[in-house]
């Protein structure tokens, strides 16, 4: 199999396998517990925010370990609100093509709670921009939740410049890091927002472990669930294998990410001139910045899903979207700067690269796409005979 | 070391060690990807549903899987709560002894919703009573949520009454059975809850995975943030090598629970013996139903951390509590039945056990024990001699 979906998820690099095992078996005890069982794992849970903290240029009491991606956004979020409530500020702005998990999050803070949500548009690049921000802000506006990398598209979103923006004005800012961590820089940005989120398992870490940076700066109130695990922030038992191997992943990840970077870059740029030059029927999304993992595509016919489901069978592991919304009737916002009616949205499919992705699998994909388009076009003919003739 | 603290946590089994480094390999797939790898990981996910619902007699759809027992009993509340607020009932009862995590989210409920919470006393034997539960059901009680086994006393309560109790008047009746599930039967009070929890990091599974049992006669509403993961009730990606290895776990831990219901008894009842032939200044906290897993005890002098760290020197790791509750300054709800004074309360200790502690581990604890309180003794009678000879 050819997996070209690693925006949904990626395996367990063997170091992380192994750290998991090794952890697992050797310091199972409860971080929390006080006996020396227990404080073998909170001193591996301790080393392991470290080396994250270390990641990020910040220090390790500025990380929250979590269960995911997910429950990192909702905590981040929730746990800034409720820093802000004290302050009786209650208007939060985000952006349309935050992932799902954040957009619907929110939209049901603006339905169920007093607060109002102002839902940001992008611009024909996909970015939000600042002069729209501006217009947005309230005197009582207590947060700002911009992604970082947009699943779907790969759209970088202007974080630098609308973090200094905030900073000027005292509005706490949320990033959600997700597609970025591992991907492309991201630490050069953390001075500039008050939390952001990254995910284990789309790193080559185990699936269910997350992690929150909160800025220094913050004056946080603790969970509402007392808790003795995380700072407070968070309750249940800490996941100390998972973290451990988290840890272990994202050091092995980023060590190499600037190579890293540019292998992605080559094998995004190697995609988008064979996709042309072999006369693939498929429009990669292009536009000003975008993170090299992530290339969307509108095929020029037939409906994503099946298009999918061909290089599936095939061998070849792609996507219609973010994993997370597969199901979902509405096109993602994301990808509505790059099309021009909903029939060519429904034609859209993703590929994502990592940098086990070989020029030798981008030749391959050519090559099936090759095989595929031909097929469906010949029975389009076939159809269009039929029906016409 | 003997390890005597398996109700904070316990070490995962061989083979779920060994089923987690397979899927984690072998099934990494998002298993909302439509993709094969997604399939694969989605078979997986589906076949360790089915066993954890084998093992509680009910349908696979019924189980939700989540990040551990904490989210598990949050998630499983709101959910009702959520299905509830729809027909405006307010009122909700809980018990003074539930774990931390959901007792500050009860207090928390009451303090930020416009929810009312009845939280019901324990008696002398830590149980609550029937008839407390009849006075406190309002025409408008929503829920009533009460746990299956203390994790500070091994008392249980009397979930096949309330349950029938609470059939017949239609409320929504959640148990927490993170402490019972896999140590006593709870397959038979299924159909007597509308849900209930369990853990997987306290049966010999992975940390940061749980589940949820929820009854089919209930009409759940999907979470706020529109999920296409577990039946729309959760969302996150889902740790399909955890769940695997959970699944796998408690099929192992509940293959044998008879003989190993009886080995727990038979080590309690070895331990308790023990502990009064040896005249060992510990007091077991004996009632009239105690889950055999968990012995409190209160030494007759004293405190419980100094107790803890004495028993741990000698390689021995027992709790003074809950691990979610270490630091907390006040004494648990739980052990006030079995107390005189706030002294006694801060004097508690507790061994927690499983079916791989042996005859010979309650030996030692036993032969350490008559160490330890012999020197405290000793050095407590050079005290005395100090202060008043």
């Amino acid at each position: 199999m050819i997996y070209s979906d690693y925006a949904a998820t990626s395996p367990m690099s063997e170091i992380a396998l192994d750290v998991y095992q090794e952890v697992a078996r050797d310091y199972f005890g409860n971080a929390s517990s006080l006996h020396d069982a227990g404080g073998k794992a909170k001193d591996i849970l301790e080393r392991s925010r470290s080396m994250i903290a270390k990641l990020l240029y910040t220090e390790a009491r500025q990380i929250v370990f979590t269960s995911g991606g997910t429950e990192s956004n909702l905590l981040a979020v929730d746990t800034l609100l409720r820093a802000s409530r004290l302050k009786g500020r209650k208007h939060v702005i985000t952006t349309e093509v935050e992932h799902n998990s954040l957009y619907y999050f929110m939209k049901d803070l603006a339905h169920q709670s007093n607060i109002e949500v102002t839902f940001l548009p992008v611009d024909q690049n996909g970015q939000i921009h600042l002069s729209d921000l501006e217009k947005a802000i309230q005197t009582n506006t207590c947060l700002v939740s911009i992604q970082h990398v947009n699943g779907e598209t790969g759209v970088i979103q202007p974080i630098k410049d609308i973090g200094e923006f905030l900073q000027d004005r005292d509005i706490p800012f949320h990033s959600d890091m997700v597609q970025s961590f591992g991907k492309i820089k991201v630490a050069d940005l953390i001075p500039l927002v008050d939390s952001m989120t990254i995910s284990s398992h789309k790193i080559f870490g185990p699936k269910g472990v997350g992690a929150i940076y909160f800025s220094k700066k913050l004056s946080l109130t603790s969970h509402p669930v007392s808790t003795n695990h995380e700072h407070g922030l968070r309750p249940g038992t800490v996941n100390v294998p998972g973290i451990a191997a988290f840890a272990a992943a994202a050091s092995e990840t980023l060590a190499d990410l600037a190579v890293n970077q540019v292998h992605l870059q080559n094998i995004r740029n190697l995609f988008i001139r064979k996709v042309k030059s072999a006369g693939i029927p498929l429009q990669p999304i292009i536009t000003e910045n975008q993170c090299p993992s992530i290339i969307g595509c509108v095929s020029d016919f037939v409906q994503g899903d099946y298009v999918m489901l061909e290089y599936n069978r095939h061998g070849i592991a792609i996507s219609t979207g973010s994993a997370c919304s597969i199901g979902a009737t509405e096109l993602p916002k994301s990808i509505q700067p790059f099309i021009t009616n909903l029939e060519e949205g429904k034609r859209f499919v993703r590929f994502s690269f990592s940098h086990h992705t070989t020029e030798k699998d981008i030749q391959d994909i050519i090559e099936t796409s090759d095989t595929i388009f031909k097929r469906i076009m010949e029975e389009r003919q076939g159809y269009d005979k039929k029906v016409n003739g």
